[in-house]
């Protein structure tokens, strides 16, 4: 069964890989204008969801966050519908010319950016992302098999019929997204590496353990967010309790808030720091065991070191890659931390919280990656293209090459 | 053991990752010039091998082509040294910004190109790839845990001892590039998922399939080559038969050789086709069961087709990705086949075996790749990087965002 649904996303693909800008735009529009029209259709599946969950909660099935995640309000889906009209303005990241070379006068090479193919998203709770997910692999120009929570499953439900009735409205390809409902479908999606070019899942990082450990398909994501920030001896008192505190507090269930806080030994505000992470709620933890650990809650653990080169050396090894801070007033040591911190996204006196999609402009993300090949960090649309070489001839062969008649002349235009 | 090599290649890689274009320059110059001090001594080394591969050859160990390619002459190693000479001409690939944004006045966002970290790379026979791969590995700031073909023992020992010979003398961090010696090594190389970050096999298709299922790592490379060509009906009969000779025979055993024929069912001349085939020793295999098979020889599978889209769906369905031509003077047609096959490297009029990391101009290759993901084609320096963001903020905190008080702006600078 999921193969038939594999392969349907696969001739949806042969057609979707040179859509046009204007007829993805159109699916877009039409799924958020649905959106608008249906949304008390939405709310009503929510409600039953949260009904169910409600009953999980008691009996300590699920835990609080993902019953709160769960639920699908009035501001998340304004959110939802404005996200679709950012992504609209976004332009097409298919079809791009990279760069274009002759190689001889009478051949050219072109580099072009083209969508990846077929992409497996399985994600946890949150029923809004199957819209920002699926909007993302529309704009691509790809075709995706989804996997939602089940805990979301009437939710996902009504907003998979509303995409589909987007796709419809626009005549595109209907097979371009599909949804999938049970975890014995996912087993059988990550085996089909003959299919499925590329798997996002988006949950806890159990969840990307397992899917990393049962398939041969590459995987973007990460399995842990365990981010530092380094305090330097100069920095300022006010700057770093107020940093700290955001980048712990503001949300500390996300995988980019802070977990452990490196102080340089000579940084004299120490005690001002505890006391203001004591207000804020926030539990210190100093026992090198933490040092692995991602909270996900209001706990830190704290280490003191000797200076910005043990801060590094420590991050890169305890760390995830996914995003690290240095707040100092010493342009060296900030360079250094910026250069030799090996993460995707390294940070100076700012909160690690910008590490998103959203805010570094991306339009939408479709998760945040520390895997150091393909795509790094927040994800967005270009994150879901790769490229093609096109070679344009005048009837040329090799021959004419090794045997020195013709001579290549690499000139870029 | 292998723990130790490949923690070794990672404390390197703390220093390569931001090692001057100078510095990985100098170990390139250092290379050319002790090959060319040495090469005696590495002509040696391969007499050595070549003896005993002999004797596998008589004993039907190895094939004749496998013997052949184990040769390292003075050309090989002429060639060897002007790659080097190539490859310090090139920028280097690394710490270069892709793009810079403002997210807010005081909020800076750098894309900027990174090594990818530690490589894996496990190539069969063929000497010269050691210089080549490692020379690649060197100028993009990575470090390489390398395993040579058994049969090349001598002379992969003796070429690496001048690589480390020149990264010494070029005060470079010795333990960028380590070799291993046997298949309990790479078993023991594919468990370290934590340490090694990419694995690339450059070898048989029976090498590439063992690896990609016995390994966390991702996997760049091809598993087999299996390339067409589809005449279309106007094709122009002296061209079709010159690039389609070149594209099987210049060099049969090449990834990028032609192994299916696909002619339209209204192509007048292939009765001259065939007839310049034959001339050229090539052996016609008209068989529904041949599609899949790539022959590396003088044979070729042949099907008629009814048109133009009806090659692009046999392409699709049986090719491997790797490079599909089309000759014809139909520009919809020749328009259709670039953009509908999914091929990395889809070309029109000009024979298949252009399809080279050399060809392209990218100086070298460290393989060509099928993968859907981070790199496509022919890999050479780009595809051995990968970015990191930075982030220079002035005290930014994400609450100030989120409650309003301040907006991002998001401006390309």
């Amino acid at each position: 069964m999921i193969e038939e649904v594999v392969k349907s996303a696969k001739n949806a693909f042969n057609k979707t890989m040179n859509a046009s800008g204007e007829s993805k735009n159109r699916v877009l529009e039409n799924i958020a204008k649905i959106l608008e029209e249906k949304q008390d259709y939405v709310f009503e599946a929510n409600l039953k969801d949260l009904e169910n969950a409600k009953k999980l909660l008691e009996e300590n099935k699920i835990n609080l966050s993902t019953y709160n995640r769960l639920k699908l309000d009035k501001n998340k889906m304004r959110d939802m519908i404005q996200g679709l009209y950012d992504l609209i303005k976004l332009g097409d990241p298919v079809n791009n010319i990279i760069w274009e070379k002759e190689l001889d006068k009478d051949l050219i090479l072109k580099k072009v950016s083209t969508p990846i193919g077929i992409i497996g998203i399985i994600f946890e709770a949150r029923p809004d992302c199957i819209i920002q997910i699926s909007s993302l692999i529309i704009k691509s120009g790809n075709c995706a098999v989804l996997k939602g929570g089940s805990e979301s499953i009437e939710t996902n439900k009504v907003l998979f019929e509303i995409i589909r009735e987007a796709l419809k409205k626009a005549d595109y390809p209907l097979d371009t997204i599909n949804l999938v409902f049970t975890r014995d479908d996912v087993k059988e999606m990550l085996a089909y590496d003959k299919y499925i070019d590329l798997i996002i899942p988006r949950g806890s990082n159990s969840l990307v353990k397992y899917i990393k450990e049962n398939t041969r398909i590459p995987v973007l994501g990460h399995a842990s967010g365990i981010c530092h920030i380094f305090v330097d001896k100069n920095a300022s008192e006010d700057e770093v309790n107020k940093i700290i505190v955001d980048a712990k507090t503001q949300y500390p269930s996300a995988c980019n808030a802070v977990e452990t806080i490196l102080i340089h030994k000579d940084y004299p505000y120490f005690a001002s720091l505890k006391e203001a992470l004591k207000e804020a709620g926030v539990e210190i933890i100093e026992n090198p065991e933490s040092y692995s650990i991602e909270y996900g809650d209001k706990k830190l653990s704290l280490k003191v070191v000797n200076n910005a080169e043990e801060a590094i050396e420590h991050i890169n090894k305890f760390g995830s890659g996914h995003t690290d801070s240095i707040l100092s007033n010493n342009k060296e040591n900030i360079e250094k931390f910026m250069n030799y911190v090996d993460s995707a996204s390294v940070f100076a006196n700012c909160s690690t919280r910008f590490s998103d999609g959203f805010r570094y402009g991306f339009g939408a993300e479709v998760g945040i990656s520390t895997n150091k090949t393909h795509s790094r960090g927040p994800v967005g649309l270009e994150g879901l293209t790769i490229y093609k070489y096109k070679l344009y001839g005048s009837n040329n062969i090799v021959e004419d090459y090794t045997s020195g008649k013709k001579q290549f002349h690499h000139k870029m235009i």
